[in-house]
């Protein structure tokens, strides 16, 4: 844990809260690896915890998407954006919840060059636009999710957690944040 | 309350829980008025819950940047992104915040407008650069933060701050949030 | 008046001749204030008038437009451009014609974001699009005004008011013109 | 004088006013035609002569910039907008004033391509950036200006030419504006 | 042959094989010079050869182009490139081809000045669009010239010309290729 | 070998040339497979040949340019246009040239990921600013490519190697060309 996961001079609390500590052995446990977006907010508890709260609640909680779809999501505006950290991490999440590993390098590459459902078409299509020019959205793209099937609520999750990932592209971005090696290997 | 916030059909919660009523209660007592981003989150308590939460640990809690800072950087990102919500609301915040009427129309408009602080100009100049362009942040975008006298903890909260609003601007564009009228006559 | 108005050191014309200093006089009376646009030409009265003339020709003159439409077309483009001379001064234009301090708001900010006639979001599509890539106008976007109701002289004012407003936001913003303070609280 | 030029029915005025008759009547003996951005024009007096007159002072009277220079402005500013009435039309222009056919298809193409002054260079660029990001112009755009040799007159002159024809460009690509064929064959 | 066709300080093989002396000589004598991108080249013979082999391939072998198209494909890519020396060479070629000046300019400037058959439009417009934003190309954009009367391999030949030139447009720029002037007054 | 390899009804020739079936016996043997690239290319020998020719005279022949910087130029390039065939069959061959997954990785999403040596950022920010703005390129980019320590032999090097993927990402993004499958797993 020693390593440096950004260009900032922000080390972790030392010693972190036993709640912290747990959160992060449990992270060891299941994954083999604390994620370094944690290790990256652990300077300051708070901070940390808002974080995660916010991304639990949008990348695990029930939603009309599953959660494939909402990491497909993730990684296609993280492709927008070219964001380092988040197409290591969350294209191996893709090859994980997928078992598809050309469906993960589909998503950082390019979502058009291979075969979708027009679900998937039309959920991405949104994405990307949402991310490019948030400026331009209208009605008639959020007409085009619910002609492809998705509910307003599906929407909401949509836009949120594309919304989401501009948020963390940006940090990554901004502070130079190094993804764990081991993604690198993960569910090829 | 019963003006619909977005485009979506996601009616609040109702009744709210105790909690949140008491929160929406303190909001009307303190600003006259519940911001719509609330309502329009209330659909679900947890994610309006976890959505808060970031927020004012982003925008309300200790850093070396000022609340005033913190806005302008809210107000100049939602200027790149065109994000009506956001202008509004956070453009009445720096009015408020700067009892200067005139800095709030040129965080909207064009920052390059005034004259600034260097401080500033470089703390805006980064947050332009990093939601226009987040793939081609390099470290010389860090060093002109430093340089300006930014440290290394007032850079992440740069970071997420400008991150937070290329969120908010997207889920706002996304689901076609009003902000509440009240806002536009404050603090002229 | 004594001010400087831009970044440039052009002096006004120094007496004013007097059917400038009529003009200005009248300004003052009419609007309590000489738009700083005046003194920055001042300088020189050919450009000074010749500059007047067709800004006259094109916002005051009789169109199918009417004036409040002129001014959010301009509006709008100068959005598109992040003109803050042009922002201030019109936005208070809108705001003032329309009687309706949130129109002018949105114009600023983003024309998407407020409801709109179907007349009024043809008007502004075509406006943007021509601000934003002239290059690549076609036939069906004036093809989309004639739907809307707009006759081909009407097409011919929206063109020629979105244009000067192309050329003034440039001058604005390489001179650094900056808009008279008093702006900033009209037609709140 | 029957072809249209331009998409829109709008017909010149018949009979012209003996001085717009005139007037056109000296084009023709001089240039051997009436350019077709006059008889676009031409549907309205007022309009036509409003717009002459700021043509006349920017392109005509006298500044710190030769003639040849203003032209040169108008071209690469036509190229950055894809503008095919001005780039014929100016395009002729620069290789007549220059008798360099060259020159005017350099700036037709890519000012870049061929070998330039420092001045014209700094000109150039200058005019560039205010047709491609006028939000982003600053001190160092002017200061550039300067360092070139270049008064803060002639800075004005190259803002006022550079927004001319930004206005132009998008009058003539609104309306489908035709060049006389004649330009073609010009100074070549 | 002495003086200098790139920016970079790469003479041409002294002597030339026999072969391209040849070659050489034949291109003096048909075209009365010999394009600069061949001495450009001639540094090293290989490099000449591989790349004039897939030059003849594309523009002159048979295809469901005719010569002319498969200029105006290459000269519309060029123009979005602002490519000096293939808007030079290749403009002429159009003129050429066409005995029609006009219609070579159009294509520089911007093809959509003029008037065009279906036919080229969609083969035009497709050039642009896969040269602005390879990424986003997609199976309407193929309908779309099936439905102009495109073959599967017309469409090939449309995509491996307009690559061709976005390669060529970028060798030119990285190395400041010089046009040959004699280009410049052909076949007005 | 009866896959569809792009979106457009091409077969191959059938049978293939002796050359051509030794050609592809080899990439067999060498590479397990052979490249889809080479199969689309083969409904037509002459297409074929002339294509793989240039390709391998800029990818394998002597040059100060190892093949691994080649490739990185490639994959860079590809990451620009979000080529999927080239991304991922060149990004598997910078992971196999390098036995550097994370290289080949970072090339596919930001070459700003990662740490490079002074050399490579030089040669990448060249490449990547060759893609996106050609117009732009100006003798202060090819400097420091000299300062880097590249001679114009490798600054032409570069120039070609970028130009020819920016040829092959659109001739693959306007087919739909498919990667083959294989190139997911390798050198992972």
């Amino acid at each position: 844990m020693s390593e440096k996961v950004t260009a900032l001079d922000l080390p972790m609390v030392d010693p972190l809260p036993d709640d912290t500590q747990a959160y992060f052995d449990l992270c060891d446990e299941k994954l083999g690896m604390v994620p370094n977006v944690l290790k990256a907010y652990a300077f300051n508890i708070e901070k940390l915890d808002s974080f995660s709260a916010l991304y639990n609640e949008l990348m695990l909680a029930p939603s009309g998407l599953t959660k494939l779809e909402r990491e497909m999501i993730a990684v296609v505006v993280s492709s927008v954006n070219h964001c380092w950290y988040c197409l290591v991490a969350h294209g191996a999440a893709v090859r994980e919840l997928s078992n598809d590993a050309k469906l993960g390098e589909a998503m950082v590459m390019n979502w058009r060059g291979i075969e979708l459902s027009d679900r998937h078409r039309a959920m991405l299509g949104f994405a990307e636009k949402l991310t490019e020019t948030p400026g331009k959205m209208d009605e008639p793209d959020r007409q085009a999710l619910r002609d492809a099937g998705f509910s307003d609520r599906d929407i909401w999750d949509i836009a949120n957690v594309a919304g989401f990932f501009n948020m963390t592209n940006r940090v990554a971005a901004a502070t130079d944040m190094q993804p764990n090696d081991a993604y690198h290997s993960q569910a090829r």
